[in-house]
């Protein structure tokens, strides 16, 4: 008998009637599209090391994290200390602090390519400037993404992020023309369609691996080669890594795959649970950005942001680089390792009815349909039984007491267990079981 | 003799160099343009009520206060103590939180505009977001701003934001076309030009009070006219009250002066110093964001991010507009009287060479030249002596310990006191002999 959601409903109520409130002062009750789900979502009350806690008391191991930013768990204690003594002095003026200057240290040293930083507040803020400084430098307009490529809501990046690809993301938009869409992990067709654009094509951006679109990695063979297309053509090499940065090494992912990208966005793990959106990228690209030596007209124009580079944020991403620094040996070793099991559980489990996904500690499992066997790209994994996923993760949040965000891939954070791990496969077989 | 940059030089010693380091880091030192200043800022250590200090142990009475965010000073013992607290819970899940239900209730009821609301980490976030819900529900693309007009640097709003005005802001920009831009203040001309665009007008964004552009209020008269335009044409009047919002009153500036916005932006104070962005709006606009009943071409794509709503935002948010809600009566009344000594004392001083301009506790001096006297709007305030107002203000930092960002309104917050507002007189007494 199917019941999750009588089971949830009944463990929930406080959620339910806060809920209900927050539906007066919010669209649909949230402040994020994503944070919805059927019948209503918990309140999370708490946060502490690898669990949720709701307002109605019930835990949740967690493998949302915080949209995947918290790789230490909820509330690291190396990181609360630390924000905590920030918190004495001051956690925002607006002016220049010597704590950017030790935090751009570490991430410099880790991460070649940020020979100049600029910090922003979120993601969206670094891939929108990212695109803004193609375009300055290279005079063009086009931008490549990949289909199902998620770089937040920035206008310029709007397109081809959702199924089906080739319908708008939005009303209201203005920049789609200027934006092409390639197929991910396919080589000869996104090289068909940026040859297509290449005149004005300032810039191809790219997450290494996809991260909302289906925890999908890109092969060494495609990155590189878009990358050299990018080169060759004189246009720019954006890598998105504000999810894998700093998740499966002490650095990017670019750097243990030979990339050579021109910018770097960071952001999620590297602000240890604050807001923060880093750009990194070479001198000569940087360049461009500097409005002591540009006139306006010839400057990209980069911000910043009232709260770029507050003390807070900076303090707490020095505080988790620095614990990283110290820990990446065992840290990316042992997360490695779950996520290892994690997939090769998944798979066995449920036996040949998903295809799993995934790198280091992130994983995902697909509910194969329409022919689909393999994913390589967004477009594999929109096609996939998607209601099926979005049931087996409320299944897992109403009986099992496991929190993956219904439809999004899991993160393993230094907190977890195999015992956690192991918890996640039981539970799936009996969901494995109620389906078969 | 004029030595100011002597002065101060040997009192910067350990931020030069610290600044130097910045440079190796950073894109002209900083990550936002407008904190720098020759020969190179300051690096502040601490911040704590009106005081900002530098590394190198120097004190300054401080109007900037954080992008003019701080309405209770730094540090604020009122957030302090409410932000420890929630850190020891956790302060960021990424999930629904009954922090932000209760933060939203009293937006709601102090700015009954907010019919529905949604929170983003930045400013420049919700004004993205203001401008694509109004093509979303107008199915137009047009948006008219004001020549000076701020509202951070998304890429739907990057036209005539700094003198001269025809001339672009930025190169890599590809929205320009679709803005068009009015002379603040000046109603005759502003309905001309919006009646040129009429036919796919969208929306108009206005500041009731130009800030970046130079602390210049919008007569009642202009913001009715215009908002009379826009309704009569089923275009949308966007009010952008990310500086005003809570700075004036408990509550927006656009209830005070009898104005009708359907949305309007908050930022700035109502975070309490930590990263925030709000868009309000009423009911019959804000359902095109909904996720849950519009299809991804029917709705407006509006986020969120991974940081929206987070635990410490919303409670410093609540502990702020708490307090204020509580305190407003004697807080408004102190800064409003401090804002009218300072803008009469300064006209004193400076006896006809400057006009003040500003509003409650805000207030900007502007050395008058070029024929101008008098600030209507920022072509006015753009054509005064730009460079001696930041030699003002800059000798103000090397000598005098007072902080005004060199060029920028200042702001003054609860914790300055009377003697603090006698000290920028005399102070500008000493500047106003050197230049006579």
């Amino acid at each position: 008998m199917y019941s999750a959601v009588d089971i949830y409903k009944k463990k929930t109520i406080k959620s339910a009637k806060l809920f209900e409130k927050s539906k007066k002062f919010h669209v649909n009750g949230v402040s994020h599209n994503i944070r919805f789900f059927e019948p209503y979502p918990f309140v999370t009350k708490s946060a502490k090391g690898k669990y949720l806690v709701d307002v109605d008391g019930n835990k949740y191991t967690d493998y949302w994290m915080g949209h995947w930013s918290l790789i230490l768990g909820h509330a690291a204690p190396q990181v609360a200390s630390l924000v905590k003594k920030q918190l004495q002095s001051c956690w925002m003026h607006g002016t220049v602090n010597d704590i950017t200057v030790s935090f751009s240290e570490i991430i410099q040293k880790a991460v070649p390519v940020a020979e100049k930083i600029r910090y922003v507040s979120t993601g969206t803020e670094a891939t929108m400037y990212a695109v803004r400084i193609a375009r300055a430098l290279t005079g063009r307009k086009t931008i490549a993404k990949i289909e199902g490529g998620w770089h937040g809501y920035t206008t310029d990046l709007l397109k081809s992020v959702n199924w089906p690809f080739e319908e708008s993301e939005s009303a209201g938009l203005v920049d789609e023309s200027h934006i092409v869409s390639l197929p991910y992990n396919d080589l000869e067709k996104s090289i068909q369609i940026l040859d297509s654009v290449k005149n004005d094509l300032a810039g191809i951006i790219v997450e290494p691996v996809l991260g909302g679109a289906g925890c999908i990695p890109g092969t060494k063979d495609y990155l590189t080669g878009i990358q050299e297309f990018a080169h060759k053509n004189n246009s720019l090499f954006l890598l998105d890594e504000i999810v894998t940065g700093f998740r499966f090494s002490f650095g990017c992912m670019y750097d243990t795959m030979n990339l050579d990208p021109d910018i770097v966005t960071l952001g999620k793990i590297v602000g240890g649970g604050f807001p923060i959106g880093v750009i990194c990228g070479k001198e000569e690209v940087m360049k461009v950005v500097d409005s002591s030596t540009h006139k306006k007209t010839g400057r990209s124009y980069v911000g910043g942001g009232t709260f770029s580079a507050n003390p807070v944020t900076m303090t707490s991403g020095k505080a988790i680089l620095g614990y990283l620094k110290k820990n990446s040996g065992p840290v990316y070793k042992k997360i490695g390792k779950l996520g290892d099991q994690a997939r090769r559980g998944l798979a066995q489990v449920f036996d040949g009815k998903i295809a799993v996904t995934g790198i280091g500690s992130l994983f995902m499992p697909h509910f194969l349909a329409n022919g689909i066997t393999e994913i390589k790209n967004a477009s594999d994994a929109s096609r996939c039984d998607i209601e099926l996923l979005h049931r087996y993760h409320f299944e897992m949040i109403a009986k099992e007491g496991i929190f993956f965000l219904p439809g999004k891939l899991g993160a393993i954070s230094s907190v977890h267990l195999e015992s956690d791990v192991k918890g996640i496969i039981e539970a799936s077989s009996r969901f494995s079981a109620l389906i078969n």
